[in-house]
């Protein structure tokens, strides 16, 4: 243990460069070990990741080091969000355009349910725990609750060899509209607060550029990038270089990640539209002659940079901000909100799809809870932050919570369905066999 | 408007993020065209990556955009060290302890000559140009022609696939004992010029207790590896967890890269040992049962980062720097010496292996020549820098000439070493024929 904790300090102290090295060798084998004996326990390999990077940000309370250099490290943010990016983009080679539009309207409307619910929820936990506060405060609050965190649910989906069913793709159909609908969320209400702050009211021209904006992103880039892809890649033919299918496909991933950073959107938006762009056909010539198929060549790029991306979310959870007497109710009501209210989306889903699996599968919440939880600490309303302290403590719980609890409960739900389905099948072909 | 700008300054790190995902989009298609593009005349597609990286780096002088921020982005930078890092791993996969003990001799000699004849040379060089100034300038000039810079060398062999070659190990433990060399001259070097300065004389156990570090990591690494990897893999076994042999490997290949920069080697050093410890034998179990040999999963991870690093050493080469008149004549004679110097490794090579492949191999100098070059703009002796800005200057050219010279010079050699091995296959193929 004491060699471990020399390794990690020693690498903190020094450059970035040591601290990244030191940060990526044990942050690959641990990750490994830790997915591996959950794995052994029925749980998906992602929960021992974050349980990996729970206990890695919390070695100070076990009389560890700290490793604040390395959370603090914007390299290693970079390469965890990479990680983060590289998966979607290969969740999204899962599916097509097309497929995508199938669940267009199931996909709408539990993105809806999964906005409006949480927020009207955590507006009515917030005003019951602190009803001396604006109602402006109590929106901020339910909005922190809106946007579902697909990084997760992605990795389970994918674990449990899920991902081209129905229910998944209505979960990240919805997911992609839900980061839309959660940025017009935080526009609207930080406009109307920073708008009260100053007097006047809100301009709603503001609001509909970044709409706009993010909508033009979204349809602009799944429609240029399905018609000229294939004929990019067959142009390419003429190039004899080795490795040319995987370049493209990484250019094009990480261009589309970089553009929906600049609509206002997450960059993991930018890279799933990639990944449901690109189709196998586009690349038929290359892998005839010779080529690594993409999802093939795309497996060890995830396999090294996707558990940082896992690691470093459990890292960023210092279990000592919970242990406050003011914050540990509060925190466990807007959980409960939280997650009841994504549940709701399994209330609209199509009868032929596990309305429970979509309900889970939409809990999740990450950074984006928390990056909206950030600008609400920094807006001021009547001489106090609209996210308090305590708020902010309560919303890292949430995310937490609703970040752990979701590999168990979907798996279960997933194998519950795929029961369902195999019972169904059996049952089928015995009235077959009957007649 | 506001808003949307508080929204993108909320995400933490977030104009370095875009930088990133810009920067990887454009080097990694720029990259592969560029490489393509020089294959196609013949050369290898490293030499069209460095030139993709010189354009990009002095687009201001095309009237372009300025690329400053790039170039000094720390995570670009650890991303491209990322990439050398694995491009000197899957070199020493190639290659096993054993098979580089067999080149022990010969390689430590032409290690030795490597380093003594360049930094005769340099020496003798900058007494020329610069008679006033004191012999330990002139020392410290040699001694940053000293250090092989193996990533070019080694990405050309790997292209001609030459990497198992004898005279390709000669080339590679030569490079790695040469990083030891050039570490022990500038410590010395450094050492008397600090006494100097400070008017005693360089203490030995100083010296002594570098030298100690370097050699011991070494050897330390490659006993304790060889003997512990193939009983941690076949340990490994017992996990039932896909991707376990790419997650071993590449702790190990990260954490020896960092322990090397703590034994204050360079960290590809120690990814090079990583390599050779390694063997497939050690996986054997791991590849039966459905995993993907290493090589295969660790190809995509060089396609990705490999570009970054030759695209960002373009990038480094700032073309205005020679136009000065008082630079380009000493950095024209200095770029000689520097050439000169390694070709005369070729002289001390065993008859069966061609002097010429192994003096070109040799050739190049990367970033240990500007970090020493860097380390004596820093040092002051009599009231001046032991390296002025002009030979500074002198410096960077010498490692541009080198690096982008070695290329299509060594690919030519090894061709023709190749034909010439053809040849007398065929003429010993003709005796075996008519007896």
């Amino acid at each position: 243990m004491s060699t471990l904790c020399l390794v990690l300090a020693a690498g903190a102290g020094h450059g970035e460069q040591a601290r990244i090295l030191a940060a990526l060798s044990f942050v690959l084998v641990g990750a490994k070990l830790f997915g591996a004996l959950v794995e052994r326990l029925g749980q998906p390999s992602v929960l021992g990741e974050l349980l990996f990077g729970v206990i890695l940000g919390n070695l100070a309370l076990l009389g560890g080091p700290s490793l604040t250099p390395l959370e603090a490290s914007e390299t290693f943010a970079v390469l965890a969000e990479l990680g983060a990016i590289l998966l979607l983009f290969e969740v999204g080679l899962e599916s097509t355009p097309r497929e995508m539009m199938a669940v267009g309207v199931p996909a709408t409307l539990v993105a809806v349910v999964g906005v409006v619910t949480p927020m009207a929820l955590g507006y009515g936990v917030d005003q019951l725990f602190h009803p001396g506060t604006s109602w402006m405060s109590h929106a901020f609050v339910g909005a922190m609750l809106a946007a579902t965190s697909v990084g997760i649910t992605a990795r389970v989906l994918q674990e449990a060899k899920a991902s081209r069913s129905t229910s998944s793709r209505i979960i990240l159909g919805a997911a992609v509209i839900d980061d839309v609908l959660g940025l017009v969320v935080l526009a609207i209400i930080s406009g109307v607060i920073q708008a009260a702050g100053e007097g006047t009211t809100l301009e709603p021209m503001g609001v509909a550029v970044i709409v706009a904006k993010a909508l033009f992103f979204l349809a602009g880039a799944i429609a240029v990038g399905s018609s000229l892809s294939p004929v990019v890649f067959r142009r390419a033919l003429a190039l004899q270089s080795r490795g040319i299918v995987l370049a493209l496909s990484l250019g094009l991933c990480f261009g589309l990640a970089w553009l929906a950073l600049q609509a206002g959107l997450a960059p993991i938006v930018g890279a799933f539209a990639a990944g449901l762009v690109l189709e196998d056909v586009h690349f038929e010539g290359h892998v005839k002659r010779g080529e690594t198929p993409l999802h093939e060549s795309l497996h060890p790029l995830t396999a090294l940079l996707v558990p940082v991306f896992f690691v470093r979310m459990g890292m960023l959870v210092h279990v000592e901000n919970f242990a406050k007497p003011g914050v540990i109710g509060f925190a466990a009501v807007l959980t409960v909100g939280a997650m009841i209210g994504k549940w709701a989306c399994g209330l609209v889903v199509p009868r032929s799809v596990s309305g429970i699996t979509v309900g889970l599968g939409m809990m999740p919440r990450g950074e984006v809870g928390l990056i909206f939880a950030g600008i609400g600490a920094a807006l001021i309303l009547a001489g106090e932050p609209v996210v308090t302290p305590e708020t902010y403590a309560a919303a890292v719980f949430m995310v937490v919570i609703t970040t752990m609890a979701t590999p168990p409960a979907l798996l279960w739900s997933l194998r519950r369905d795929a029961a369902r389905v195999s019972r169904r099948g059996a049952a089928a072909s015995g009235r077959a066999d009957s007649a």
